[in-house]
C-alpha cells in the first residue's frame, strides 16, 4: 500500500460537515465513496481535523491508503470525475507511511468572512456572514490582539461532547482586515478548540458593533467561562484555509 | 401613481430566467409577486430586456409604477424583506412618468466569466464556465477587436423567435482580459441581438483554444449565416453588469 495526502477544497452549504455519519452528507462519506467507486475496495481516508456543518475549506488536507500502482494524476482526475462539483481535489501528493493528516500537522489558518453593508451580493451570499451595523475594525484589532498567543481560550470554546485535556492554545496570529464591505478575521494556531474560530469572531463581531469594550477581553479570557457574551458566529462564513506540516 | 426605478441584482443559477412563464420560477415572476404581497395590488414590473435561463445580474434595470405615498428605502427594505436571497434589489429611485426601462435604454453592458485551469474551484462554480484548454488571449483580442464596431451579427445570433428588424448593431467595445486562471470577455453595445453575447464568447473560446484562426473572424461577419463555428457558450458565464440611460 502507498500513503497518499490529499488537499482538497469544498462547498460546505450542503453537507452535514466533514465526519462520516450514518444517514447524511458528509465530505468525509463522499470521499470515502468516491475512493470505493474507483477502486473497488474500501479506503478510510482520515483528515486533519473536522469541520463543522456548513464550513467550507480551500485548503482541508486528508490521508488515505491506496494500492501502490495508482499515479498522483489518476487519483485526483478520478475523484473530481466521481465527485460532485462543490467538492474538489486540488492536489494528490504521495507521503511517507508514517504520515497522519491530523497527527502530524503542526498548524492550521482559518478564515472567516462577513459582509458588512446593507446588502448582501446574491453570489456570495452562501460564503459571507452579513453583518448590518458598521464594524470598528480598529476596535476589533485591538480585541485581537489581546487574545493572540499562548492563552486559555475556556471562555471561547462550545462545550464539546467529550471534555479535553487543556484548554490552552496557541493562537500565533489573529488579524483583521476591511476591503470596502468585507471584513476579514484570519486566525492562525498550533491548533484550535471546538468553535473557537467562530466564537473569537462571534466575539469580535460585538466588539466591532459597539456591544462589547475591547478593554474586556482579557477578563473574559481569565474568566474561564463561556458565556452569551461570546456567541458562535454563522458556519457559512468559515473557510478551513490551509494546513502545516513539518 | 409614482414610477420607480430599480436596479436589481440576481443569481440565476435557479430561474427560467427574468421573464414571467406560467409554472416557473423567474425573476420578474418572484418581483411582481414580492410587489403583490407588498402593496396587496398587483404591479406589473417591466425589464430593461429579458435574460435568459441560468444567466445573472449585477444590474439589472426595470421599472414600475407604485402608490405615490412609499418612499424608495421602504421598497427596497420590503422587497429585500420578501424575496430569497438570491435576488437582491440594490437601489430604488424615483423616475419621470416617461422613463421606460427597456425603451430608454441607450447601451447594456455584459461579462462574461472563464475559469481556465484544470480544476475549478468550488465557491465560484455556479457562476464560471470552464475551459480545461489554455486559452490564448492575444488570439482572442484580435478577433475580439475585428468585431467591434457597427456590424452586421447575423452570424453571432440564435435563431429567435420572432425575426428581428435588424441585426446591426453597435458592439462599442469588446475586451478579453486575463487575471491568473481568470478570462473576462466585456462587451458594451447599444442593444445585443439574442444570445448575441453567448454566441461572440462562444466564439472567441474557439479562437483561444486554437480551433480557428482569428483572421477569419471578418469572413464569418460576412457570411451572415450562423454555423457550427459559432457555438453557444453557457449561461452560467453570464452577467448583466450594466444597463445605461441618456
Amino acid at each position: 500500500m502507498q500513503r497518499f495526502k490529499l488537499t482538497i477544497a469544498y462547498d460546505g452549504t450542503d453537507y452535514n460537515g466533514w465526519q462520516i455519519q450514518p444517514g447524511c452528507r458528509t465530505i468525509q462519506g463522499e470521499l470515502e465513496n468516491a475512493l470505493s467507486r474507483f477502486t473497488g475496495d474500501h479506503p478510510k481516508v482520515h483528515g486533519s481535523g473536522r469541520t463543522d456543518q456548513g464550513v467550507h475549506a480551500v485548503g482541508q488536507v486528508a490521508h488515505v491508503d491506496l494500492a501502490c500502482g495508482i499515479s498522483c494524476s489518476d487519483i485526483r482526475k478520478a475523484l473530481n470525475a466521481i465527485l460532485v462539483d462543490d467538492i474538489r481535489v486540488l492536489r494528490v501528493a504521495r507521503a511517507p507511511h508514517d504520515f497522519h493528516a491530523r497527527r502530524c500537522a503542526v498548524g492550521k489558518e482559518y478564515r472567516y468572512f462577513i459582509w458588512n453593508g446593507e446588502i448582501m451580493p446574491p453570489m456570495i451570499r452562501r460564503y459571507r456572514h452579513h453583518v448590518r451595523s458598521p464594524l470598528d475594525v480598529d476596535a476589533m484589532r485591538s480585541a485581537a490582539s489581546a487574545l493572540a498567543g499562548a492563552r486559555d481560550f475556556a471562555a471561547f470554546t462550545a462545550n464539546p461532547n467529550r471534555p479535553v485535556e487543556s484548554t490552552i492554545r496557541h493562537l500565533k496570529s489573529l488579524t483583521v482586515s476591511r476591503s470596502g464591505r468585507e471584513v476579514v478575521i484570519a486566525a492562525k494556531s498550533d491548533g484550535f478548540l471546538y468553535k473557537m474560530v467562530r466564537s473569537i469572531v462571534g466575539f469580535l463581531v460585538r466588539v466591532g458593533d459597539g456591544s462589547i469594550d475591547p478593554l474586556e477581553t482579557e477578563g473574559i479570557l481569565k474568566s474561564r467561562i463561556r458565556t452569551a457574551t461570546v456567541p458562535t458566529a454563522p458556519a457559512k462564513g468559515l473557510f478551513l484555509w490551509r494546513v502545516w506540516y513539518r
